[in-house]
């Protein structure tokens, strides 16, 4: 696994999650409790997110926080 | 999953990586160039762990970091 891939994994399966549900990035930022551009970041893999900001994203998609780094 | 659920599994996962390969906190810390207190609070899950930490720990304990939050 390349040194940044976890960003880009984890970048896809938001992006994959939160489109599955028909949601905007302004959507999952509200129900994870976050900001709009901070969720945009993330997407693009320009974000050393923590651990807290992981688990509130996969809390509002309702997915297990494994389930956002499945390959 | 309750909101800490995250970092009990990730420290969880950690203790018995680590301990399958009989390596020493210390030893996790070196291959992952963290420090061993660093280890120390993650395992207690007492650490909001950034992604880039904690693919480090997966890179050095040669999992994925999906593996690293299984249940």
């Amino acid at each position: 696994m390349r040194a940044s891939g976890a960003k880009e994994i984890l970048a896809r399966n938001i992006k994959l999650l939160r489109g599955q549900r028909g949601w905007s990035q302004e959507v999952l930022a509200f129900e994870a409790g976050l900001h709009r551009t901070f969720v945009a970041h993330v997407e693009r893999g320009a974000r050393n997110i923590s651990l807290t900001n992981i688990e509130r994203i996969a809390l509002a998609l309702e997915v297990s926080v494994s389930r956002l780094f499945e390959e």
